[in-house]
């Protein structure tokens, strides 16, 4: 089959993989009826994050299962299926607590590869979500989103304690941000702030709900978060980049008692004193996806929501070097590849 | 009137002091029935933090009004009043939501000198609290600790989410984590585990409702809880320490998707990789003891709690310097001082 393969940052290719098959009596192999480039692909991409090289890439996928193992029995061949990019049981206390990511078995789905014709999924039954029936094709896009940037931006959502009265403010105009954006409407928020300098973002941000667009960053922001807030700052401030510039950014534009929710892959180091004093929640990590998967499943084939939108540049598989180089270039939101 | 003055780290004397007076109309003044040592004070004791000094010393107070401003309306001379060591309005959306440490006009009341015969307390119907009735002498210094060791405690223990079915880890065995362990204990809490490695502190544990005593420190510390939770770490931990290590092994201890209460002024630096992927809960900050006075005061009325048990030695406030002394030494828990 083709698949990605990055040789090393700016290095993306396409080229024959061995086929994925059943290793595991938990395993499902799917074929992939899209796949796509995530934000965090990017940090291998620029060189912030080393990787041993060659590295298959992709953990964000939706599909038709080909194959399963002996022991599944949630899913079979021919059921269009979404899962997340941690591969878990679903039967730990961590699953059962709903923090699928975390799970005592989880396995990275990333190590083998979505961005490619084929993929192993192992643990199918605790990871793999079927859609009743098979989805319109117009509906594809947005159930890729839910595997990763729609899931990861709900949570971010949920982990900043979105809700009616609050006020959101959304740090990071990429995909994840801008579903965070659609998560904190959809979760009921009186007043979302995007903060964003790229119109095109800031048209989407507005589309999926937010009232307020701010332009500023760093403490440039955080003083302009604080004047929109009475001076108190936010209730709830969504962490969807991971420099450590931004996640000073958001606790600076938290009240006190407030939440961050945090879901960029965080980087540097807090000051602890400083965090300790600003009095807020914080709580992220790697999103549990898995855990809002039926209900995102829900919202979209009731076309209550439209997270496929983010979507901006549709490419060929083959074409994969294109969409690393415009996602990195910021020229698109987020690439979708056609296997 | 007399009151406590530190020079420097380690130079603790009493010497003459103003008496305090009203200066704003939202003031009172008390004179205090007692007053303490606080574990925080030895961070400036032993260096670690530097003030300007010569610095008047002491945060923590209940006594009996002397005198109000005239706005002030909830306490009258002769009330016996309890409040904590930063002073609130009790009006702002801060205060409200029950975060009153981080009051937009909080003023700490460790700047004013609680060590002392005497205390002038700002924003008195924000910060001061009156027990039904003089309380009778026994009760004075489990009073006392509800003005910050037991409201703090207590608010780790909230802030970690202790509750029914829950396995809590306390990391500390000053004032603050034993309280933090009878904290855990009345909010439902499954199974508690004191880390302490001192045997009149593993005692004082086991009264307030410990269930199991750990001995170990740091990674080694880690391995135990987690052995203790069938590999997964502890649903909630207090960290009621501030170093960096106490930090990260309170990290460490919890469970992804649990909650870490951390009391400690934190000191240092957090890798925010690291905390990323634990995918915990982090809450706490300078406690908000104000939102818990009025259930503490009843419980400790109705001699449902004593957290005055960890006052292990009591001192005329004339010897505060031996005060300090014992508790830097580790020979005293918390040491109570009779003005």
């Amino acid at each position: 089959m083709r698949g990605v393969v990055m040789y090393g940052p700016g290095d993306v290719r396409v080229e024959d993989r061995a086929d994925p098959r059943i290793e595991q009596p938990t395993d499902a192999v799917i074929r992939l009826s899209a796949t796509c480039v995530c934000g965090s692909d990017l940090w291998a991409y620029r060189g912030t994050d080393s990787f041993g090289w060659p590295a298959t890439m992709g953990h964000e996928y939706v599909g038709v299962v080909e194959e399963v193992g002996d022991e599944v029995t949630t899913v079979r061949p021919g059921d269009f299926v979404i899962g997340s990019f941690f591969a878990s049981d679903g039967t730990c206390e961590i699953c059962q607590a709903g923090y699928q990511s975390r799970c005592i078995h989880a396995e990275p789905v990333g190590a083998l590869g979505t961005q490619a014709e084929y993929a192993r999924i192992p643990l199918a039954d605790g990871t793999l979500v079927a859609t009743p029936g098979l989805p319109g094709p117009d509906l594809v896009p947005s159930l890729l989103a839910a595997s990763d940037v729609l899931g990861t931006g709900w949570f971010a959502a949920v982990a900043a304690a979105a809700g009616p009265g609050k006020t959101v403010a959304v740090i990071g105009d990429g995909a994840v941000g801008l579903l965070g954006v659609l998560a904190a409407r959809q979760l009921g928020a009186e007043r979302i702030i995007a903060m964003s300098r790229h119109e095109p973002r800031q048209k989407l941000a507005l589309e999926f709900g937010a009232t307020d667009i701010v332009t500023e960053r760093g403490d440039d922001g955080v003083a302009v978060i604080k004047d929109l807030t009475g001076g108190y700052g936010a209730h709830s401030v969504i962490e969807a980049v991971g420099t450590q510039e931004s996640m000073m950014q958001a606790i600076r534009s938290t009240r006190a008692g407030g939440h961050v929710g945090y879901v960029g892959v965080a980087h540097g180091t807090l000051p602890a004193t400083e965090l300790f004093f600003s009095g807020v929640h914080l709580h992220g990590g790697p999103a549990p996806v898995r855990r809002f998967l039926p209900e995102l499943i829900q919202l979209i084939g009731d076309r209550q929501i439209d997270p496929g939108k983010v979507f901006d540049l549709t490419l060929p598989l083959e074409q994969a070097a294109d969409a690393y180089q415009a996602m990195d270039q910021r020229r698109a939101i987020k690439a979708l590849l056609q296997p």
